[in-house]
């Protein structure tokens, strides 16, 4: 299978980090962005950009910063937008709706793949979003954690929320597995039936129930999903058990 | 709503660090790790630990540094698994199933509710998992991503599988929920008729579908899944606006 392309319409998604304090957070959220497919960042009033340790953490995705938008106020970053989902871990005025990322994200992806802008609203490290900067946004996401102890760096929240994403995009991991043929139900019971007659000949059935012994094997063999290979290799091993315990060869013998 | 527990079944799960190089990485994982509930960290062969840089890393969560457990080989971090997944992003000889971490969350999660030991295996961060240390696994999870640019860092990759696993527990962020109270169709009701009459009365409907303009108000505000509270100042609103215009009162009138 072929390396899968990264759906255009990922540009019309945008991640917006509003008054980011430390250069480093940029560079490690522009990384998690590209990672995830997303290439569009936009930074209000960022203390501290451009940055020698944002793009040493940005890592290879030094284009994204490059190419992001620094504005001076959080509408300015939200113009073009139709949806504008704002991260937050407060407790808040019902503004608007309030999600856990799984929830929200196929609409987000719905939206930037009928063309519209979308936008992921992230707060300063230390202060989050003020009420007015959430109040600009008509979707709030709240990311589940430990109620205890939630520490969410600005730069994992984006990965978190990034990943979400794209796990809607549909781009998945098959061209990563391995391209092993599956072996036939009929393969498999053949080989099934080389076993039995294997167990049988050396004498392993002796004084056990034999039939329950097979169906466990069965059993185990279907449920393993085995591969055309596997099967070789273990009707190899049989054919040598065999071999090696019939009288009329030498053990070992070829 | 009250704030829940993070349910104590979590201790099941551990995560397995094989090898990593930067003590920093220990430090972020660690508090990605609590932010997500989970408590029991392994090092292999850590080349740098303790650190003072990972226990800042680590924010509030220097806990899970300090009993974190070190051992020479992976299989000492896995003598009492029964599942151990392998975080894995290359093509690799199918040695387990290969699934992206929301279809294997759900059955770790199960099994550490049972009561048995889970393992999350994060690999070198140059260089991954070793063909040995797969092979102690018997699950590969690969975590989705931009194809052309896949650059997960180590403690982003220990975030995100967390967050999923999390994410399968069952707590989730109503306790956060601004806890209004919900208008009932009766009560959304009187506010549409009330929004009827006062358009009626200051000559809105003239020369236009009136029916057909109070259908889409009332789409909206059902849409809208109003609080008692919004409709109290819509009705408020309204009475304002008759009272302003009724020739009998003084405008502005209480």
């Amino acid at each position: 299978m072929n390396k899968p392309e990264v759906p255009d319409f990922l540009k019309n998604i945008r991640v917006v980090l509003a008054r980011p304090n430390h250069p480093g957070n940029i560079g490690s959220a522009a990384r998690a962005m590209k990672t995830m497919g997303l290439t569009r960042l936009y930074l209000v009033e960022p203390k501290d950009f451009p940055n020698e340790h944002a793009d040493a953490l940005a890592s290879g995705a030094v284009d994204v910063l490059h190419r992001a938008v620094v504005v001076e106020r959080l509408d300015q970053a939200l113009a073009d937008v139709t949806i504008a989902a704002a991260l937050t871990s407060r407790k808040r005025e019902l503004s608007a709706p309030l999600g856990v990322p799984r929830e929200i994200a196929p609409e987000l992806v719905e939206h930037a793949r009928a063309g519209e802008q979308v936008a992921l609203v992230f707060g300063n490290e230390t202060f989050g979003l003020s009420i007015e900067e959430v109040e600009q946004c008509n979707r709030l996401v709240t990311i589940p954690g430990n109620p205890d102890y939630f520490s969410l760096n600005l730069a994992m929240a984006v990965q978190v929320m990034t990943y979400e994403l794209f796990s809607h995009v549909g781009v998945g991991v098959d061209y990563l597995r391995e391209e092993g043929e599956a072996a036939t139900q009929q393969e498999v019971e053949g080989m099934c039936g080389h076993l039995g007659e294997t167990m049988e000949r050396i004498g392993y059935f002796r004084r056990r129930n034999g039939e329950r012994l097979m169906r466990r094997m069965r059993t185990l063999f279907n449920r393993a999903s085995l591969q055309r290979e596997e099967i070789d290799i273990l009707r190899g091993f049989f054919k040598q058990v065999l071999r090696s315990t019939d009288p009329h060869d030498a053990p070992g013998d070829e």
